[in-house]
């Protein structure tokens, strides 16, 4: 059973992985090991996973509906086979000495975005990536029924460098027992801001945003995508609901067209414009047991993994910028949706 | 002039370089650009970086004082030639709608640790990684007088994982004119502990941990090395004095000499259990304008760069950690010091 231990100078729960422990030699077999080969996640290898949780499969005109866990599917999904969190059991607190833990209670998913080894959410059609969408919501609405859990974090490694270790597009999802520090930061934050001014922060941004222009990278009818005012990484994008929404799962059906669309222009025009970068993409929504409410509005946060400098500013909280957001956005606003041969540099 | 940006949501200052911006294909280009080739760092190459600072040259028994910004020197401090922050100015506060900005002021700059290309930290005589941390604590004591810095950090990436962009040992000082939210957050969370209990969290820790043993990787007169209870990263360890200190530059004199050899023996062990990684070094201390505490303890933090999952957490700050630090800590204190033929995977 996995641990969740606290840091008992800034309060941050950590995950460790107790049973299947890496050793330093592991660290050094790992480099590569995406290329080529056996894909668990291609059709007719659904045995290869654990069995499936969920899966989309259109309707056969006629002949008999597809079995579970056999191909036909266009979006899957499994349990992690190698988890970070267990499923069962109780959240057993406890003290060891002055430090806190728990136990590793939590679930640990992985959705395959689609059978096609060879798409992205930047090439599929619009239609599969909705579906994408529409599992992670189906997904949330049946994890919050467990009460144990109180944050579900949808996020998505793609590319090697942004820690992705199949190349088979798929996201994953880990239902928590407690709100990670950083989205109890954001909440507060914003709700200081609501405190404050009476208005959500989220909200200001998009109004502003719109207005001024220079950070936009896009827009539809339901979605702006921006380059944010402050921006950790260089070319970090925010996709965020134009009208406010607490929780991404409680969005309305007919938002997630316009999230799709939204999300694989993002994508597509990143690839063009960065040579297909590596990068995570993270939903950044309300924790699942709390009431809706005005101060916090969901939206996605993706992050183009283009320096190497991470490790500085993980022990710092302190970072340096080399792009400024309006030129990030201005190259972005401009870029071509189509699918281009890879630049060469 | 960079510029410094504030996140509405969450409040945390990020330095956007507006002047040499990063366009698209410089990130491309960047890569193994630390291959070979010339190397401003090394004797003979002075007039290549700024005029220096700082430099330790020993007393020649006989014949003239060397020259500044000649060979001849054992440490040598010169501004970073490509400074993330300007030296000149005023502090101007402004906002930008619903955003606040000030001028980039602060000062960048690049402690070189030793003249010879091929040593490092882990491989130098002890008294020479001394020299490096007197070098940290002379800059500090001068910078501190400038009322306009907030904060020094000082840290140190090896290797390009880890972001360093040339391989000659060195390591960098940021001052700044805010305190990063992380370390007020450490600051914040120290000071509650304090309240609570009325002890300093660091020093429960140090006597926790000795009694126990089961973290430690090794101590000496004055400090201890050890893995802490809830590390984000695998091998994360900490380097504590055992006395409380709340800022690294009052440390008295004698202790430097014990400091250099907690920090060499933990590098080489390191270089024997992981192949020579890239990590990261930073020092945690206090603010440098605020006076002596006793709920703070200053610190050192080493991370070695062995997973690429960094993305996933920045953007969440929930950190998954394959290693136990009751393992990493075993193989670390067990290791040799001695310097290895590298391990092949």
């Amino acid at each position: 059973m996995p641990e969740l231990r606290k840091d008992p100078i800034v309060g941050r729960w950590v995950i460790i992985s107790t049973d299947r422990a890496k050793r330093p030699t592991d660290f050094l077999r790992e480099q590569n090991k995406m290329k080529g080969g056996f894909c668990p996640f291609c059709y007719g290898n659904e045995n290869k996973t654990p069995p499936e949780i969920l899966a989309y499969r259109p309707n056969p005109n006629s002949g008999p509906t597809p079995a579970k866990n056999s191909p036909g599917w266009t979006v899957r999904v499994v349990p992690n086979k190698f988890p970070a969190l267990g499923i069962e059991g109780n959240l057993n607190r406890a003290a060891e000495g002055m430090f806190d833990r728990m136990n590793g209670i939590g679930a640990h998913e992985v959705i395959i975005e689609t059978p096609d080894h060879n798409l992205s959410l930047a090439t599929m059609p619009d239609k599969r990536v909705e579906d994408t969408l529409w599992a992670f919501r189906d997904r949330i609405l049946d994890l919050r029924q467990d009460k144990r859990f109180k944050y579900i974090l949808i996020f998505k490694n793609h590319g090697e460098a942004a820690g992705a270790s199949l190349e088979h597009a798929h996201s994953q999802l880990i239902a928590l027992p407690i709100v990670p520090k950083q989205v109890v930061e954001e909440l507060e934050g914003a709700k200081q801001y609501y405190i404050y001014k009476e208005r959500c922060v989220f909200c200001d941004i998009v109004r502003q945003e719109l207005e001024d222009g220079s950070r936009i990278v896009g827009e539809n009818e339901n979605f702006v995508t921006l380059a944010p005012y402050a921006p950790r990484f260089p070319f970090e994008t925010w996709v965020l609901p134009k009208r406010h929404e607490s929780a991404f799962e409680n969005s309305s059906s007919g938002m997630f067209e316009g999230l799709a669309k939204s999300i694989k222009n993002l994508l597509a025009k990143a690839n063009n414009v960065l040579d297909n970068p590596a990068y995570n993409l993270v939903i950044h929504t309300s924790p699942v047991q709390d009431p809706t409410n005005d101060y916090y509005h969901w939206h996605i946060e993706f992050m183009p993994k283009l320096t190497k400098t991470a490790g500085f500013e993980w022990g710092t909280g302190f970072y340096i910028n080399p792009t400024p957001p309006e030129e990030a956005a201005r190259f972005l606003r401009e870029a071509s949706v189509e699918q281009q041969a890879p630049v060469t540099a």
